[in-house]
């Protein structure tokens, strides 16, 4: 007997190559996946819902397995967390149906850019991305709404090739408070690198180096948006399903 | 022409043995003194007001140190910056006059110890320290402002032979927020191990393992008190002269 479990798990991204397996670097599914090797002693491939890039971290990440192990959901999570690095913490873990498929029965997510403009921090260097002042705030949260709703976003991917690139955005929001600033950003997918060149452009309009990010939108062309934000302030926050 | 320069730095003390030179293990004063070496050829001994210890973070440390160089207040942030690595940031430089001194000026200083009864969170490991739910923390706070005051406080350190245990605390708080603990501690001058030994004690008589903190401070014993918290939750908070 075959039991499907879902696993929610947060990671502090800084010293991994991303979510996804590679070749002779760290990533976050392989220390996942020799924490399950561990507990089964076979191999145990876990389905995430989101590859999440270099340094990038999440607050709750979902995966999937199968298992022929039968624990209670309280054990399972004790014996994961047990092979675990202390920079991955599995927050909760979930018997679910042989229908649930971490990536394919997502409904929506949510990513979160956090990003400050106060002095710089050595102690939130790789949760935050420190920007010069001088930003028009105001005017970079009346660009973001902009860009709720459905879109053709390449302009703002890169790396990858799509055959459709269109998504749509339920949520586009920037809140501001003492220096600190929070993106955020809710939809069902998104392309590669496509938050970071949303923040970035909107950090461009916000010096006042671009403008109009409709126009930078309808361009489809990458070269018309700003520079990508760096990863360590962006953060997979919450997936519905 | 010798000029004193008065330094407030921040550091993150992940990486760190401590503030303090030390034989073979990195410090943040070692750190700051190749910075300053590298901008005068040669040698320059910094004098810090307080020694954190290992893993321990600073806020607003200061220390000062005499150079013949006339920089700007400006000019010595950005070049002492410079040679200094990511996790330690000079936030303040000012000229003062020769009577100042980082560590005998010190009129009083500022502690806080941040915890968490939260769900362990890896984002915040090196941050704040995670303790066990069902703290009392409403007699936690009855006992912690039973230390405000002069007391000779020597069960609440280890360690270093002091010719005088006695000590004053202007204000010793706990503030509780959403499973976030603070506490602020303000004095003119501490004991080793002083604030995360009364941490340490305080968590003790939350779980109701130890009670009555006076008593525990008349014993004037290290037996009589917890354990010492552990020293990622202490920060350096503010000095004043």
């Amino acid at each position: 007997m075959a039991y499907r479990i879902k696993c929610t798990v947060a990671y502090d991204g800084t010293n991994y190559f991303g979510w996804q397996r590679q070749k002779n670097q760290p990533t976050v599914q392989d220390k996942i996946e020799y924490s399950l090797a561990k507990l089964h002693n076979e191999d145990i491939q876990i389905h995430g819902a989101s590859r999440t890039d270099s340094l990038v971290h999440a607050n709750n990440q979902v995966f999937h397995f199968d298992s022929t192990l039968d624990l209670t959901e309280s054990k399972w999570k004790i014996a994961i967390n047990n092979f675990l690095p202390k920079d991955i913490y599995i927050k909760k873990v979930e018997k679910v149906s042989n229908e649930f498929h971490a990536r394919y029965s997502v409904k929506k997510k949510r990513y979160i850019y956090k990003m400050s403009i106060n002095d710089y921090d050595p102690l939130k260097r790789h949760n935050v991305s420190f920007v010069r002042r001088k930003l028009d705030i105001s005017l970079m949260k009346q660009e973001i709404t902009k860009l709720i709703g459905t879109h053709n976003f390449k302009s703002f991917t890169g790396g990858t090739i799509y055959e459709n690139y269109v998504r749509e955005l339920y949520e586009a929001d920037l809140m501001y408070d003492e220096g600190d600033l929070i993106f955020t950003f809710v939809g069902k997918g998104f392309l590669r690198y496509m938050i970071r060149t949303i923040v970035g452009t909107l950090v461009e309009i916000g010096y006042g180096r671009k403008e109009d990010i409709l126009k930078i939108l309808n361009d489809q062309n990458r070269d018309s948006a700003g520079k990508s934000a760096e990863p360590q302030g962006l953060y997979l926050d919450k997936i519905w399903y």
